[in-house]
């Protein structure tokens, strides 16, 4: 089969920062489904880990990332039970395993959703990475309810991109939260509105835009842009009790202490703990892409995808990930095979 | 009246660490209550307050401390609609305020709680600032219920003293989680097990002690003895998903990246947090304290008063704050009026 990878980290500019290479087709066993992918799309995890993964190596053989895919059961492993073979199926997969960049792929059936019956491959493979972040951070890591939350204050870091896109509907479509989200410029600022936003303010000064938009607190915030870069502005803007949540990490040790007198909680969101740690709940990954599927259905939530490449190659993954690398992306990008 | 305070910060050996004097007994409006104490006990909130609270200058009133309290309401406020005089209180208070060292105190209603029936005055003097912190740290902070967490584990740093008796209480009898505390004299690691807990272990290589009881990773973890000091060993036992909660407090920065790729959180509890910022929530510490009176009364849960100190006097606080000060307590010391 065609896959796409690199042999080392490189900068995207760079010829070889990805190649087109064969390799084996793969055959599933236990849980594993064998997909003939459809359509993929591209997430910042993707680019961190082709800039990080081979810094100053040369790997024997090429490594294939991407994790986001779209695409159709081709064979099933012996304690298959959840899908069958022609199965449309959506997913984000397991970054400790070969990504979705190439023909065929295999995936435990555990972190695999039955594909939403009314959106095209492209838009349904722009959503997996985005659905189960959002939604892990909202139903499991700050464990909210609609009954119990319902128009408490969110403030999201970063509305315009893959995750805060869908993060600003589920937050409003699902949980009933008034949703302030950041965005700069007119196209974001327009997008943020379209997905839902209640209000956009302006990124910088952050503190002031929130108070200068009426919100003196917020009872809860998600960061997806810089957690140690928004550590003090989140600190002052939480509200008492309030709750924090990020999936940017932090590079150097932060003033938890800024948090206390508050107290104020904070949790890390990262979308692959799951899979990694094979945890015991790993099949919720499933039950929360069916429960999105429905809701995109239903018409409930909308799509994110903004942008579509053609064909499975170097040069569709470079141009992906160049734009990703840019900061500016709307929504998300698609490369439909 | 007669209170106790002290007009500088002063070591506990020093004769001026407290002092007696007489003040205005006070009057309640709005809200307030005027409670005649009858019993108080000592928080290790007590002693920070009284190291820090007046170093290196001297009030010209002397300040008084103390939150923990038993007491009958003599006489209410205006907007007074919960209590009625004669009725028999406990409350562990509002740190902004006067304290429970002296012979009358004011206090919001919102924060008081029925003192439980079947408990002496000392008993019931013993309870509400460990029970308010126990309890928001698993319901409010963790968020946790039986239906969705119970046989799930916990570890608890520091399970003999005050917060730490309760909440291995809390923990087992109204949570069902299996409980395991950290203890490290006979006497201590008998009292933990009196409490309830399922395992107890050495504080000493926490990470070796907990594994080898058989726990490879714990669902939660609540720290009441020195969130820097356990940070990598929480980091390290936490399982993945699982959710941390502390009281001490971080006087450095924190590596908060060690919690990331298992999506870990984090809460800080501080039982003062409501009275302090008035939220809009506050009479929720009313029902918890009447929630839990009741629990003492069905002996679900039972108090956690270990030693009586006779009178309020300048001699009898010193005592119990010198015990506090030794990091050695077991349960709770009150000094009945």
């Amino acid at each position: 089969m065609k896959a796409v990878g690199f042999k080392t980290s490189l900068p995207i500019s760079e010829e070889e920062s990805f190649i087109e290479f064969e390799t084996a087709k793969p055959q599933p066993s236990g849980h594993e489904l064998l997909v003939k992918i459809s359509a993929i799309s591209v997430n910042p995890v993707d680019f961190k880990i082709r800039q990080n993964s081979a810094k100053g190596t040369v790997l024997d053989t090429p490594k294939i990332i991407g994790w986001d895919a779209a695409g159709v059961v081709e064979a099933v492993g012996e304690n298959v039970s959840l899908f069958s073979v022609g199965d449309k199926v959506y997913y984000a997969g397991d970054i400790t395993k070969p990504g979705s960049n190439s023909e065929y792929q295999l995936i435990d059936e555990r972190i695999v959703g039955k594909q939403p019956s009314t959106l095209a491959d492209e838009a349904a493979a722009a959503m997996p990475l985005t659905v189960l972040t959002a939604w892990e951070i909202f139903f499991d890591r700050m464990r909210l309810s609609a009954e119990r939350d319902q128009n408490k204050t969110l403030l999201i870091i970063g509305g315009a991109g893959g995750v805060g896109s869908i993060a600003i509907q589920i937050a409003k479509k699902v949980l009933g939260l008034k949703v302030i989200a950041t965005a700069s410029r007119p196209e974001t600022i327009e997008w943020c509105q379209k997905m839902g936003a209640d209000v956009v303010v302006n990124h910088r000064n952050l503190v002031e835009e929130v108070r200068g938009a009426g919100f003196q607190f917020v009872d809860f915030i998600v960061d997806f842009v810089d957690n140690n870069g928004y550590w003090d502005a989140m600190a002052e803007l939480i509200k008492p009790q309030g709750h924090i949540a990020s999936i940017t990490g932090s590079a150097v040790p932060v003033a938890l202490n800024k948090l206390k007198s508050k107290s104020v909680s904070f949790s890390w969101e990262f979308m692959y703990t799951r899979s990694t740690y094979q945890t015991d709940d790993m099949i919720e990954q499933h039950h929360i892409l069916n429960r999105v599927a429905q809701l995109l259905d239903e018409g409930v939530l909308f799509h994110t995808h903004t942008h579509t490449l053609h064909g499975l190659s170097a040069e569709t993954l470079k141009q992906a990930h160049a734009q990703l690398e840019s900061g500016t992306t709307i929504g998300k990008w698609v490369i439909k095979y």
